[in-house]
């Protein structure tokens, strides 16, 4: 899509050079040849920075729009980020695409659908009901059950376990809203990348990214029930238990352990080795490793239990 | 079904002149074919103004039933009215109905299941291992990914999206108990009605009305995991963040944002605009619009940020 | 599988009269010709009087071993019993079992999936997508919804209905951790027992055991999105309200009711006609039955509201 083409969808101002844009991205990632777009002005910075061929940007920011790169101004660039978004958006399915590869020693239900364009690696057993997008990839050895759904273009790696009725890549919770209340979806033009040796339950969700992936690192361990927001990054060996769950762009190191029922607020950053027991509310950064939590709000689980001491007391 | 035979379904005595019942529905909603019933005392009022054929009361309120309401009087009125339920339900497929209406433009997946009466419209596409069953409807442009189940008689609107593996129109959670401690099933004979551009995210469920239809209107946006009880109402352009869920009969205004993890008992009014941080717990109707809440016991949002520096300071 | 072949396995000497080992259980309920293992000195007593063949021990416990019970002794045993789980999980699906045994006015959606070995009792319903597993058990008179899961070797009796996309059966949460933070999985082996008169909602996972059977009894109602954990016995006639759950061997009574969101720590035992109100966190055993709970940590229903008032109070 050119870059007038799309000022032109955006119904804004073009005069710069016309170059073919081949994607759409955040600030701090987006390439010369990516589009960009400035939610607010808590992104200033990035904007100076920015290597993005144009942003999305309102009047009052435009000013920091570095040297080379193209502004397109509208009034609400979130909105209007959420409008061009539609545009990068890949068919669901492409009859085009080659049909699907499938490993030596791999076995396929005749009731599952492997779309044209996925590849599916050796040894694995993909059950009844299973349903497996267009470029999507699957490693070696890897159990899918039934009814589980790898959305397109997500990538899952060897030796995985993934139990029924999950889903892998739906679209992350994103959608812009303007003054009258409405709202506007962005399309989750990204997608999951799980590595190796990871088990999922059943009935989790796990969303595709925005842009770029959502990652589930090797040896994570997901029960039943589970939400990972888009972009999540889930580090080595990291434990969700049963109903637990974690908004958007928040980033785990290894070997975090999550409580039954607990939560993450979205865009934190969790230090390796952190334990939250069940019903834990995460809503700030946790920067020393190796500590244990509890309650909502979250405190140290020592001072928690402290806490239940006092409120007894209360009652007496 | 005759009243004469619904007496006698339910083992208790009938002199009147008999007529063709065509369902049964809450006393409030009940025409002059159907029948009602009075579950506790609590609903005297609607008693006396129901326009309902017939009522299953017991002995202690028939007296309360106005002129030309046949009394069907039994021991416990719920519990007949959970036996009678099911001789109401239709069945669940239906060989004699034709077969489904395909719209132009639209792409059904071999894999998926089309049950006969339903209706899909035009340019939608519907993917592998989806489930629509008998005269359900399903308007133009809308998108359901795999695993999906659609119950009989639901109505999904146009430009809708629903992601993987959610469940629309299963049965709500109802059913009567005897002194004995036993459950008898209450046929969930109504369905679900999701208005237009509304986008439904993976492993959702939102059930069917006992009577009647849960309302899902225009606009609304419903994260992973999320649970919408029988009866409920959710007002345009609302949004539920995953693992956040409602139960029966509360009706939202437009625009309401439920956080995630939150959750409303049931037969709530909640006024539009209201705002619900995280895990908010909401046992009492909202009559005014445009606040924020927070915590369990719900209390308004600055409230509980003044609450949790309290707390922490009890601590000290 | 050989004693001698386990101990070479598990890497471990053996110099013991061979013999053929038929399955591995628990301390307490293994019998002559399986194999045990010992996960920590908590469970010194249950070694005293197991009656396994074996037990896997580490060096510091094994003079509690009896005689005429074989120690394995090896560095980590709760690692160990992980790795030689996976040499007792049957395949899959086996195309050598025989076809699945259909009952008479049973009606199965061609687009179901019935596993070689399952067994399909009358007047059943099996809707399309629906995937039941090699040796499943179903009784008579069961309605299975679209997108239903049912792993291998799960009973479910008559009368039942199981919403969409429910899934019976999949893996319990089970997993050793060695001292650099790796997981291994403990293969799951035992299965789904549910009694007659059960109805399940949609989303919802009830786990296989480790070893013997996670037990659903009569009469029982799941709501939607509910979590049943591995080996947990729900009593008769119980009730979950959606999104609850209960982790790992918890055991309820009959007639408990577990409110919307509410949850077990899994190892508790629970007396009948407990009553927990939404959102309770239940960490401890009930041992007096008839109660109301609320809160978490859990209290008194009616001291939990003296609480709000008290919370209440410390505002002003």
């Amino acid at each position: 899509m050119t870059l007038s083409s799309i000022a032109s969808v955006l119904e804004t101002g073009f005069d710069s050079t016309d170059i073919e844009i081949t994607g759409m991205n955040a600030l701090k990632d987006a390439t010369s040849t990516e589009v960009s777009f400035v939610a607010n002005s808590k992104y200033i910075k990035d904007i100076q920075s920015t290597k993005a061929a144009a942003v999305i940007v309102s009047a009052s920011l435009v000013e920091y729009v570095p040297q080379g790169c193209v502004p397109l101004i509208v009034e609400n660039s979130y909105w209007s980020m959420a409008i061009l978004s539609k545009y990068f958006a890949p068919v669901i399915e492409n009859d085009e695409l080659p049909k699907a590869e499938i490993g030596e020693g791999t076995k396929v239900s005749a009731k599952a659908e492997i779309a044209n364009g996925a590849k599916i690696g050796k040894n694995c057993t993909i059950l009844a009901h299973v349903y497996i997008g267009a470029e999507a990839v699957v490693g070696d050895n890897t159990v899918i059950y039934p009814n589980v759904t790898i959305y397109r273009d997500c990538i899952v790696g060897s030796d995985c376990i993934i139990h029924s009725n999950s889903a892998i890549g739906a679209d992350g919770f994103g959608f812009a809203t303007n003054n009258r209340g409405e709202h506007k979806k962005i399309y989750q033009n990204g997608n999951v990348v799980i590595e190796d040796d990871v088990e999922i339950g059943s009935n989790v969700s796990v969303d595709r990214a925005v842009f770029g992936s959502t990652l589930i690192k090797k040896g994570v361990r997901i029960d039943n029930l589970v939400q990972i927001g888009h972009n999540c990054e889930i580090g080595e060996y990291s434990v969700f238990v049963a109903q637990s769950g974690s908004a958007g762009s928040t980033k785990l190191g290894r070997n975090v352990v999550v409580g039954g029922q607990s939560a993450f607020a979205g865009h934190l950053e969790i230090a390796p080795f952190s334990t939250f027991a069940a019903r834990s509310g995460v809503t700030k950064n946790i920067t020393e490793s190796g500590l244990t939590f509890a309650g909502f709000p979250l405190m140290d689980h020592k001072l928690w239990l402290k806490l239940q001491v006092k409120i007894a007391r209360l009652l007496k």
